[in-house]
C-alpha cells in the first residue's frame, strides 16, 4: 500500500473541507492500493467521450463526474452497455442534461468513460465504522436486491483472508458467486484480497469512514471496482481507552476472588439494602474478612465496624457500596486512598435515570485512584468458589462451571431464580449495569483463566467497546464456550449513512455476524441463554459432525429430525453394518436408517441395547434420544437405564454428548430432573430444546476448531 | 377462456404422444386465455430472422425451438438485446449451432424472433401439481437470485384476485415491485390478473400438471410472458373421494359424542389394552351404554358382556378396537351390519408396519358399511363433555375450550402429559394414526359446530387431501383459532420437476403459503403447539393492532420489545395525552413511551395505576406486563393484584388479552400458575413465550379478519 499517496489524496480532501472523495481520487487511492479498476478516462464533451471509448474498447459505461452527485443512478447519471460511438455521443449529452435537472447548482466535472468488465457478477465490497465496533469490512451481491434482502456480511478490519473467504461464502446468495445455471464462477481468492485491501485501508487511514466499491465485478479470472465511493470524517472519534490484558487481571482476580470485602453503608436495619448485602455475605459462607463501614456504629451483624475504609487495619480488595447515589465520590476516593480494587455499585440515581454528571465524576475518581468500578446500578456479584454473595438479593450456593452476566437487573433476577428452580451450577454471577468502567470484555478475561468457570453466558443490550469484546471474546472462545444473549436485536436505530454499504449495516447484522466471528453462541432468547448455561458444561465435546437419533416414538423422531435440520447437526447417513447392527435390537416393523425408531411398545433393553451401541461405534459422535411413555418401559426406568448406561460408558473413557426429549404423561417431568441431575439434558413435551443445546454446543466446537 | 382452443391445442399434444407443448402451441393457449405474449415470429433461417426483427420493432430475444430443448438458457439457446439485423443474423448461426452441439439429436424447429420489453421487472408465473393439494398458482421474481433464496408464494388454485394480490406482495422482495431506486413499480393488478388466468387454466384443465411463465416482463403497464413452458399429464390423478360436510357431520357427531360404545376385545384381565379402555371409560365417568365384547365372559367389569355387538339390542354409535390387526376386517362387518357410525381403530400392524394390504382391507369393509375408521394404530380418544376417554391410555378430566389432535401417538402423550402438568382444560384429544379414514378435515367440521370447543390445535406429518383440509380450515378458522404444527418441514423430500417454477416449490413452502392462505397459525415447536393450545382460548381476541408493555424491569422491556418485533406485534406510539398519564403514576426517571418502565423500586399501587390506565384507556389493544421480581411488589402481590385488575375492567366490559412475564426468584414460578388460574398467561424466566402466544393471537385475529 502507498501510503504516501493515500494520505497526500486525504490531504486534499481535508484542505479543501470536502468529506468525499472525487472518482479521480478515489480511482488514485484504488491504484494505491492495488485496487484493480476498469480502464477509463474523464469526457468533458461529446466528441472526447467517444475518442476515450475507442481507446478503452467498447463496450463501455458512461458516469456523471460531480462533488454534488453521489446518487449518480437515481440522477440519470448512469448509462451502461454502450457498444458504439454515436451512442457514446448521444449518452454524453443525456447525461449532462439529466445531471442539470437533477442537480441545478452541481459543479459538473465531466463524464467518465469506463471499460465495462462483461460475464461477471456485479458485488458490493466496502468498509463501515460502526460506533462500537469501530471499522468493518463490508461484503454483498449488487443490485437492488441486496436492497431488500440486506444479504450483507460483515467482519472486523484489518481482516484476514480467511475470514474474507467466509464472508463471501457466508452471505445468503453465496451461490450465484459459485456459478448458477452455466454462469461462470467469480474468483473468490481475488474477491477476498480485494476485501482484505479495503479493510487495511480504513484499519491504516482513521480518517477514511466508509469505502463503497460499488458494483465490483467479479468475473472468473479477477475483480474490478467499477464505481468507488469514499467518505472521510476530519476528526474521527478516538479509540476507547483500554488497560493491558495484565491489568484487567490483576484486579478482577482482587474484585472476584477477594480476601477482604468492605460495605459501604452496611446497616443493622432490616430491609436496607446495606443490611441485605451482610446477610448474604456472612450466611452465603464467605471466610474471608468483612468491613461494614458505618459513621456511628461500633459494630454491625457482629462484625466490628468502621467509619471509613481507610480505618482498617489490613488491605481491602472490594467495596461494596450500599449508600445513596450523591454520596458514592466522596466514599469511592477514600477507597482510592486505601488501595481497593475495585467498587460494586449497587445505588442507582446515575445515567440510568438521566444522572450522567454525577456518573462522569464518580467514573473520575475511580480513575484518579486506579479503581475498577462494576455498575453502578447493579444487584451485585456472586462468586460461589469463594461462598461469596455480594448483593443484596438471596444467597446463591449451587457451585457449578457456568458464568453469568446480565446488563439488566431484571434479567439478572431471571438468572437467579431460574438457577435455583434448575438445581443449575454457576460459578458466578454478575451485574453490569450501567457499565461505567466493568463491562463484559473484562470479565472474559477473567472467566479464561478462572479454572472454576467452564463456560460463559452474558446477556447485553450494547457493548461500550465491541471491538475490544470480539477481540478478548476469539480468544475465550476457543477454551470456554460463550454464549451472549444481545439484547434490543429488532429495534435497529438508523443510522445516519452516506455510502450504500453503511445503509446496509443494520446493527443486528453487525452483531451476529462479529460474534460469530469472535466464535460467540448467540442465543436467540433469554430462556435459550439459561438453558444454553445450564446444558454447555454439562455436554461433553462431540468429536465429530455425525448425530443419531434413537427414538421410541416415530413422530418424535420426525421433529427431532426438524430440529437437527433447523440447527444444522448432520443426521448421520447409516453405515450398512451399522443399520445391521441396530436392526438386531428392533422389532422388524422398526425402522432403521437414522432415526432409528425402536418403535414404542420395547422393553427397557431395547433402548439399552441400541443406545450402548450408539455410544460404542467410534463413527456415531452424539446421541439424540426420544423417548415415549408406555407401560412396558416406564419414565424413571428409561432415566435410569439411561444415566447408567452413559456412566458405563464414560467410565471406559467413551463420553458423547446426550441429550434426550420425553413425550408422556407427567411422570416424565421426574425423569428429566433424575437425567439432569445424572449430567444428561432432559426436557419433556419438547423435541425442540434438547437439539437446540445440543446444536449450540456444536455451533462453539466448529468455531473453535474442536472439530 | 377459450377452452374449444385449449382442448384441441392439449388434444394434439396428446395424440403425439409428447407431454410437453412447443412453443407455437404454448402461445396458443396463452392467446386462448388472453394471457399477453410479445410479438414474435418463427425463423428457419437466418435471412428471415432480420426480416421477422424488422416487423417487430427492436431490441428483440431469440430462442431455440425444439422439443427437446427444454432448458433453452443452458443449451446456449437464447440470446437477448439484439439491436440490429446484423446482430440477428449472427445470433441465428450461433444459436442453431450451439443446439446443434448441446443435444445432437434434437429436432430443431428453428428459432422464435421475440419483442423484447424493456424497463420491466422480470417475475415468473407459474402453476404445479402438488400430492396433497392438487394445483397451485405459484409466483416469484424471475433471475437467479430466485433460485436461491427460494423467494416463491403458492396458492390454491383457482386462486381469488385478493389472493394473487396477497402472493406478489407476500415474496420476501415484495419491495422491488413497488419501484426501488427509480426504477418503475410493476402494474400489480396486472399481474394478479395473470396469476388468476394461469390458475384457472389448470383448475379446469386436470391435464395440465406445470405451466411456467417465465420470464414474464411486469412493467408499469401490464405484463407479458416473455417464454412459457407447459406440461401435460395425460392421465392425471383422480381427485380423492370427499364425503359432503353433512355425512361428515352426521357421523362425526354419533362417534365424538355417543350415546353407546362397544369395546371390541374388552378384558377382564389387568394390563391389557381391552382392560384400559374399558376402565378408562368407566372410571372416566362417561354416562352413555358401555357395551364389552367378548367371546366367552359373561360380564367385563360390572359390565354385561356380548359375543358381538350384533347381540346388542340398542343402538350402537362408536366401536372401539382392542383386538389384534387381523381380526379387525371381521369385525368391523360385524359393526357394518349394526350400522355403527364409527369405529376406533387402536390396534397396530398396519400400513405404519408395512402390512398396507391388511389396511385396504379393511378400509375396504368401512366403504361397504358407511363406517367411518379412526386410526388404525392410534391411542384412541377424550371427548371430555362427554366425560368419555376411549383409550388406553389414563383418564382426563380437566374440561375446557380447546380441542388438540395428533397424528402420532407420541406426540398424543406429550398433549396428555402437558395437560395434565399445565392443568390445561381441553375439549378433545384425538389420535388420528395412520389416518385410513377420518383425517384432520373431518376433525375441523366437527369442532367447528361444536360448542365445546374454542380453538384447535393439531399435530401432523402430512395431510392426506391437503386441498380438503385447506377448505375446511379456510371456513373454520374464520371463527375459532387452528393451530397446526407440521412436522417434517425440514426434510422435504426431492420431488420430480420438469418446470423451473415446479423445481422452486418445496413441500415446506407449500405447506406454509396454503396453510396460511386457509388462515391457521403454523406453530414451529412442539411447544409452542401446546402453548398456543393453552392460552389461545384464554385470550380474548384483540380489537385492534396496538399493543403496550408495561415493566418494572427496563431489560425485561427490551426483551419483550424485541420478542413483539419478531412476532409483527405493533408496539403502539404513545399519544402524548396518554403519555402524560402513565407519567402521573411512575417515578421521574422511569420512561414513559412504549414499552412503559415503571422501574424497579415501586410499590403494588405503580403496577395497579398503570396496568388499569392500560386497560382503561381505548386506544391500547392489549398489553404485554414485564414483572421484576422486589421485596416492595413480592411476586404474589403482583400476581393478585393484576388478576384482581383484569378481573374488574371484565366485570365492566373491558376484556383486553393481557400476558405477562415474571424474572425474579422462585416465587416467579407460583405467581405464574396463580395468574394462569386465572386466566391471564404468564411465564417465569421467559420474555418470547408471552408474546409468542399473543403474537399467535393476534396472527389468527388479522387472518379471520376480525382486525
Amino acid at each position: 500500500m502507498d501510503k504516501t499517496a493515500i494520505g497526500a489524496v486525504l490531504a486534499a480532501v481535508k484542505a479543501q473541507g470536502r468529506t468525499s472523495l472525487t472518482a479521480p481520487e478515489a480511482k488514485a487511492v484504488c491504484d494505491a492500493c492495488a485496487i484493480a479498476v476498469p480502464r477509463e478516462g474523464l469526457a468533458t464533451s461529446a466528441k472526447q467521450a467517444a475518442a476515450i471509448a475507442g481507446e478503452i474498447g467498447y463496450p463501455v459505461v458512461m458516469k456523471i463526474v460531480s462533488p454534488q452527485i453521489l446518487h449518480k443512478t437515481e440522477a440519470g447519471g448512469v448509462i451502461t452497455n454502450l457498444t458504439k460511438a454515436a451512442d457514446v455521443r448521444k449518452a454524453y449529452q443525456t447525461i449532462i442534461s439529466n445531471a442539470k435537472a437533477y442537480a441545478p447548482n452541481a459543479t459538473i466535472h465531466g463524464v467518465q468513460v469506463q471499460q465495462m468488465v462483461r460475464g461477471a457478477h456485479e458485488v458490493i465490497v466496502g468498509a463501515v465504522t460502526d460506533p462500537s465496533f469501530g471499522k468493518l469490512a463490508a461484503f454483498g451481491l449488487g443490485g437492488v436486491l441486496v436492497e431488500v434482502h440486506k444479504d450483507v456480511a460483515f467482519r472486523l478490519a484489518p481482516t484476514p483472508h480467511q475470514e474474507a473467504l467466509a464472508m463471501i461464502n457466508g452471505i445468503g446468495a453465496a451461490q450465484i458467486l459459485r456459478g448458477v445455471r452455466g454462469a461462470p464462477p467469480a474468483d473468490q481468492e481475488a474477491l477476498a484480497a480485494l476485501i482484505c485491501k479495503v479493510s487495511q485501508l480504513v484499519d491504516e487511514f482513521a480518517e477514511i469512514s466508509e469505502v463503497d466499491l460499488n458494483p465490483v465485478f467479479a468475473g472468473p479470472e479477477g475483480a474490478v471496482a467499477a464505481d468507488v465511493r469514499i467518505i472521510v470524517d476530519p476528526d474521527p472519534p478516538a479509540p476507547p481507552v483500554r488497560p493491558s490484558q495484565t491489568e484487567i487481571l490483576a484486579a478482577m482476580n482482587r474484585i472476584m476472588r477477594p480476601d477482604s470485602v468492605a460495605v459501604i453503608g452496611a446497616s443493622a436495619e432490616d430491609g436496607k439494602i446495606g443490611n441485605s448485602v451482610m446477610r448474604n455475605l456472612i450466611d452465603g459462607g464467605y471466610r474471608g474478612e468483612i468491613y461494614p463501614i458505618h459513621p456511628r456504629l461500633e459494630e454491625v451483624l457482629g462484625k466490628k465496624a468502621y467509619r471509613s475504609v481507610k480505618d482498617i487495619a489490613g488491605p481491602v480488595d472490594v467495596a461494596v457500596f450500599a449508600i445513596p447515589a450523591r454520596a458514592v465520590a466522596a466514599a469511592l476516593a477514600e477507597c482510592g486512598e486505601k488501595r481497593v480494587a475495585g467498587a460494586v455499585l449497587i445505588p442507582s440515581g446515575f445515567a440510568e435515570t438521566g444522572n450522567r454528571d454525577l456518573q462522569d465524576e464518580v467514573v473520575a475518581v475511580a480513575r484518579r485512584y486506579n479503581i475498577r468500578l462494576m455498575g453502578p446500578n447493579i444487584y451485585g456479584f456472586y462468586y460461589t468458589p469463594k461462598n461469596l454473595c455480594a448483593t443484596f438479593c438471596t444467597p446463591y450456593d449451587v457451585k457449578g462451571k457456568v458464568a453469568l452476566s446480565s446488563q439488566s437487573g431484571g434479567v439478572g433476577m431471571a438468572i437467579v431464580g431460574f438457577s435455583r428452580s434448575a438445581k443449575m451450577g454457576v460459578s458466578a454471577i454478575v451485574g453490569l449495569g450501567n457499565k461505567s468502567d466493568i463491562d463484559e470484555d473484562d470479565l472474559l478475561t477473567f472467566f479464561e483463566q478462572d479454572d472454576n468457570t467452564q463456560a460463559i453466558a452474558m446477556h447485553f443490550e450494547d457493548l461500550k467497546d465491541g471491538r475490544a469484546f470480539a477481540e478478548t471474546a476469539a480468544r475465550v472462545a476457543k477454551k470456554k464456550p460463550v454464549v451472549v444473549l444481545k439484547a434490543g436485536r429488532t429495534a435497529s436505530g438508523a443510522r445516519a449513512a452516506r455510502s450504500h454499504t453503511a445503509a446496509l449495516a443494520g446493527d443486528d447484522r453487525v452483531y451476529d455476524d462479529i460474534l460469530h466471528q469472535a466464535g460467540v453462541v448467540r442465543a436467540r432468547s433469554l430462556n435459550d441463554l439459561l438453558q444454553f448455561a445450564r446444558c454447555l458444561p454439562m455436554l461433553p465435546t462431540p468429536r465429530g459432525e455425525n448425530v443419531v437419533i434413537i427414538t421410541g416414538a416415530g413422530g418424535s423422531g420426525v421433529l427431532l429430525a426438524d430440529a437437527c435440520t433447523d440447527w444444522r447437526l448432520q443426521l448421520m447417513a447409516m453405515p450398512p453394518d451399522l443399520d445391521e447392527a441396530f436392526k438386531k435390537f428392533i422389532p422388524p416393523f422398526g425402522a432403521s436408517g437414522n432415526p432409528v425408531d425402536i418403535t414404542g411398545g420395547e422393553p427397557p433393553a431395547t433402548y439399552r441395547n441400541t443406545i450402548a451401541l450408539g455410544l460404542q461405534d467410534a463413527r456415531i459422535h452424539a446421541l439424540v434420544l426420544g423417548y415415549w411413555h408406555t407401560i412396558i418401559t416406564p419414565p424413571m426406568v428409561f432415566a435410569r437405564l439411561v444415566s447408567e448406561v452413559v456412566e458405563e460408558y464414560r467410565a471406559r473413557g467413551v463420553d458423547k454428548p446426550v441429550v434426550a426429549s420425553l413425550v408422556g404423561d407427567v411422570e416424565v417431568e421426574e425423569a428429566s430432573r433424575y437425567l439432569f441431575d445424572h449430567n444428561i439434558p432432559a426436557y419433556p413435551y419438547t423435541t425442540e430444546l434438547p437439539v437446540a443445546v445440543l446444536g449450540a454446543k456444536y455451533q462453539w466446537a466448529r468455531r473453535a476448531g474442536l472439530i
